[in-house]
């Protein structure tokens, strides 16, 4: 449906990727008859909950958890959020969801997403940039050390 | 909290406007419990849905409705969104949601947002890329007739 | 689809209502993109929305307001919930909500809801029981007297 | 802060349980951020979710998938949902969802759950009536054969 559209998406995510090594993430994902509209696509808004559980397990991954971070006081809103459809994701396909940190985060961190049907093709990306608040005083800070130090390895080749 | 991004942001929408005039429409929200997560605020993922709601009711005030673009066999996928998180949105306000189709559509059409809290301040920018897909055949169609005709009006100074 | 059923609830409700004076109220709902599955109708999973919806304006009807409760730390969790499908709702029709409270409530309140399409059939009915949480003690306390206060007249005829 | 009312529910259950061999269902399920409401639980409309991934898992572990009934022409409207929130389930919890077929279906199917948290408590518990519905005549037809052979053999003791 978007060849060309798509082709040159792909071009332009390998070439980041082949650039520098980084931290990534993989998790699956069914597809459900609640995420699914009456064209029998995936409903455009129900990426963004995608990316959550891309990025919640990415955190996981690195050995760290979300919820410790509130528990500790510092929550994670977003500030940004783009998300491109190259291809539909239908009811009960069993996708992949590829999270990569290609930067090590400073004041923002940026999640970017590759998400891939069953048949392998990438169907759709993503990226998005939170920042991190203290919540005492609503003030945001700088990535916790923590991260940084779970995430620094994957940047060295 | 973002008040340094946030100035940017508006001036550059500020300008837009200024540019040319355009169709854009209000249309009223109230925040309900569903769309609000444990931090109090309006869930990422659920703008989008605003969105959607913004367009189809823009689209109803040209004399249209999506509905009767699916009974003739034409459907709006999306193909890009963005979102920019100004400030967060809470429990029970009463928001607005400000479309603006800022250029007569051709093969996509493109949707822009600007959503203001109870006390007018804008709160959050977005925009989505939608094109119109003929369901027969599954082909991208140009923008169909009378949509432009009815849109055509708000372009002429 | 399901007429022997409908009559048989309708009657039933009906019966109810004729019982005694109460507290209703009514909200219209157009339905989204975002509320309908792929068989072409509202998910059933989307219907408890629709209830809390009902509740909420409700409760402004009366001259409260659900976040004057929490504001001050008074939380409802939902107890119980019953739903029942009689016919399908489908993308952007205009429903009516209309919600009951049939009982002076005590420790527990309980809502009852119809709704009705754009043609004014009854197409769903539910019910659901929530508590009053004081959320310094998570205790469960009796209806605040404000709600009793404003509820009384309704129930006298 | 339900402990009289949790107490007598599970034992019903565990009655029930303990009446007749049956087939019944295991599936974990990680809470999302995009699940939990402001007062930090999963929201209560979101529990029909679960209850979804539940009997699509349930008929998947049978050796079947609903998405071939819909191929083949058949669909499952819910007519029926009953929800018990015993306690609240919280944020990133990976909680399981037991799903009961407790009887050999006919015209209705029942699906029945009980839902636990990390520490193994029942937490919350449902019930869920589906019909089949043949699309080509929006006509309810009786549970498929393929359905009852694979269950049959899970009710003899």
């Amino acid at each position: 449906m978007h060849k060309r559209i798509k082709t040159r998406s792909m071009q332009k995510i390998s070439n980041k990727i082949a650039d520098k090594p980084h931290f990534y993430s993989d998790f699956p994902y069914r597809v459900r008859y609640a995420d699914v509209d009456q064209m029998g696509y995936m409903y455009y808004g129900n990426y963004a909950r995608l990316y959550e559980i891309g990025r919640v397990e990415a955190i996981r991954n690195l050995g760290l958890r979300y919820r410790d971070f509130e528990d500790a006081g510092v929550m994670m809103p977003v500030y940004e959020n783009t998300s491109r459809y190259l291809k539909p994701i239908r009811y009960d396909e069993l996708i992949q969801i590829r999270v990569h940190i290609r930067d090590i985060p400073k004041v923002r961190i940026v999640f970017s997403y590759e998400i891939f049907n069953e048949e392998g093709e990438l169907v759709h990306t993503g990226e998005t940039t939170l920042v991190f608040v203290e919540m005492a005083t609503n003030k945001i800070i700088p990535t916790p050390k923590s991260i940084i130090e779970r995430i620094l390895p994957f940047f060295s080749s």
